[in-house]
């Protein structure tokens, strides 16, 4: 008879072999002796990304020059790189532009929402949302002023919070810490019942989760580049309004390239007449190639395929770390294992901070929320069944050794 | 005795031979078939800035991946090349981040501003200002609301315009059609005589004309990455707050990066202490490193040499213009031969589209802009005086065979 060990071995190895998307690490550049469970902050480089941003760079830039505006199409990229992150969000491709950061995006979407319910005050969301939601909706309410601000209410009574004063319900779709999901067509239509808008934040969804968001009737959305994506650091980020919105909602930010006629060079503002009024300033370009090589990976694969080995994933990590793991105090956060959630998993541990540090000294790298909370990133397109295994199997490991109440791993934590 | 064209030509070589920055052209990548007069739309990429991309997406994205935020210091890059930035515009390196366009920061300034004088109502400004200086002030003057609003005076009649319901006076330093200049010092010390403050566009002045923003005790000023700075096609922009002001003024934007404390992850918005409350959302990682390339290779150089030579490469090419030129109706716009002037110099003719295609269909790259002005930039690091002689003699070729009326140069126009 095969040992458990081995025979749990054979089972992780059958996973890998099985594996639909197992040809797609072979498209990423991954360093070798680390296992990486933090794809959801920053996603990995795609190894096609440098070539594409240097012939950017030489040929386009170096030797096109300000001709490459028309004739590389970079006064097209916008709507281009976002008529392929359509695709995976449920939208049409005249729905979506690739502009600024998830952050510009929010406070132009917020104020718009707020111009288009007058006569309404609050933005409702939810404590412990995403912070720079938070925030963007506090220093938006206040500017647009007339008692208009943000309110929170937690997920469990967040629906019943949703009334004829509401303006927007402005959500995570995905949770950045716990992976805790909402239902996208059910609060939608909770809030188009009382009149109210909905903005989703997809930052921990596009590229993680099938979405849907015209099945879902949503209005507007944000979503960011540098993450499941794999845009890079900091990559531009995307916004989507619904086409029944197009003409009633206006972008706070007049930039030149959101006019209607940018190369008029007239003095005065007159919006684009369609999702291009939300643009802004002059596209960075370089950046813009790069988030479309990341995107362009996922327009190969099919979502419900990432999907169903991100649960699996999730499964198996579960499952060994609470079999290994709780003992030494450490409990899942989030959704229970085999329920709906996003592409990462968190355990909670009074310790987490150095225990992580200790993991990313192995090699193993996740990250840390404050204050307690250990994040691993599950992403399909680049990770196998063993690394996984590996990774629950070196967290046993540094607990059982209690290896991270050492000195040595005081390393400041990384960002998200 | 030497025939005058000869003279000529041995007066040029001889004004290259003798040139301190001639060494800065091999320093850029430029195709050896065009004389590029663009530099002031789209800087041309320095020579470094592949290799230093690269290494960015190999070695810190690729290798370092999340890491890479700390060990490489992307977390610091805005405050960095905000300081270097900083040392070409009169600033400390405390007052100068790099963040998001020019149109964002313009929004962010024009309602700080705003802000920080809530018993005034008028942003001030020039008619023909790029537009969307004008249009971001339309929009957040909007915003704002409580009577707030863009009015424009001309520029022999500004100064007298700003009056005890003036809140900002908004102006572009260095016009981008004409090159005209304002007084920095003469227009600030107006504003602030009747209690207003002075937001400054730097987008063609800096990298381009010697510029002295506390020497001339300014508040604010935004300014563009890609054009004289060479920082690449949509390059990442800066903001400037003079430190008087961080006290008081405060971002209408409140994303993540602005917060006092960003990785607490708290759920209420505290503007960080200084210049970094002005960061939103999170930095454009590639971009900022190409823009950190080109500014590096600025301070490099003495920006009282570079305006130097950009006097004597207008005064070539004004001169040599108007000898041969002005017999087929192109008149010089903007400030006079000798007067204080940008780094572009620009004619105006009523077929001044056309004669713009028929140049670059023949190599020489300028731009033109509506209706009917032809745009030279002179960007000293990499022109050379020969390049300006031997524009201005297929310019006036054009002219003479009248080949700008031919079809075959029916080209769209190339963008800012």
């Amino acid at each position: 008879m095969t040992p458990p060990d081995d025979q749990f071995r054979a089972d992780v190895a059958a996973l890998d072999a099985a594996d639909p998307l197992a040809p797609f690490r072979a498209r990423f550049t991954l360093p070798g002796y680390v296992i990486y469970l933090d794809g959801n902050s920053l996603g990995a480089l795609p190894r096609d990304t440098p070539s594409r941003v240097a012939s950017v760079m030489h040929d386009e830039w170096g030797t096109g020059l300000i001709r490459s505006w028309n004739s590389a199409d970079w006064i097209g990229a916008p709507q281009r790189v976002g008529g392929k992150i359509a695709q995976l969000i449920g939208a049409q491709s005249h729905e979506v532009v690739v502009a600024d950061s998830t952050s510009v995006n929010l406070h132009k979407l917020i104020v718009a929402a707020l111009d288009a319910r007058p006569d309404r005050h609050v933005v409702l969301s939810e404590p412990g949302n995403f912070p720079t939601d938070l925030y963007m909706a506090q220093t938006a309410t206040r500017l647009v002023g007339h008692g208009r601000r943000l309110e929170v209410a937690s997920r469990d009574t967040l629906v019943d919070q949703i009334t004829s004063d509401t303006a927007l319900v402005l959500l995570t779709h995905v949770h950045y810490k716990t992976a805790d999901l909402f239902d996208m067509a059910a609060v939608t239509a909770a809030a188009h019942a009382n009149g109210a808008l909905v903005l989703w934040d997809l930052s921990h969804s596009v590229g993680a989760v099938p979405l849907d968001l015209n099945g879902c009737h949503a209005d507007l959305a944000v979503g960011c580049g540098y993450k499941f994506l794999n845009g890079g650091p900091g990559a531009p980020a995307f916004l989507f309004v619904a086409e029944r919105h197009h003409a009633a909602l206006c972008s706070p930010m007049g930039g030149w390239m959101g006019h209607a006629r940018p190369f008029a060079f007239v003095d005065d503002y007159e919006p684009a007449p369609g999702i291009d009024r939300f643009l802004c300033g002059t596209p960075p370009i370089l950046a813009v190639a790069a988030l479309e090589s990341g995107v362009d990976l996922h327009l190969e694969v099919d979502m419900q395929v990432v999907a169903a080995k991100s649960r699996a994933l999730a499964q198996l990590f579960i499952d060994r770390v609470e079999a290994q793991c709780a003992a030494y105090g450490v409990t899942l956060v989030g959704p229970p294992r085999g329920a709906p959630r996003g592409s990462h998993v968190s355990f909670r541990h009074d310790e987490g901070y150095a225990i992580m540090q200790a993991l990313i000294a192995r090699g193993v790298i996740g990250d840390f929320r404050a204050p307690d909370i250990m994040r691993f990133g599950l992403t399909p397109l680049y990770l196998r069944y063993a690394d996984v295994a590996e990774a629950a199997e070196i967290l046993t490991e540094v607990l059982r050794t209690e290896a991270w109440s050492a000195d040595e791993y005081q390393v400041r934590h990384a960002v998200t």
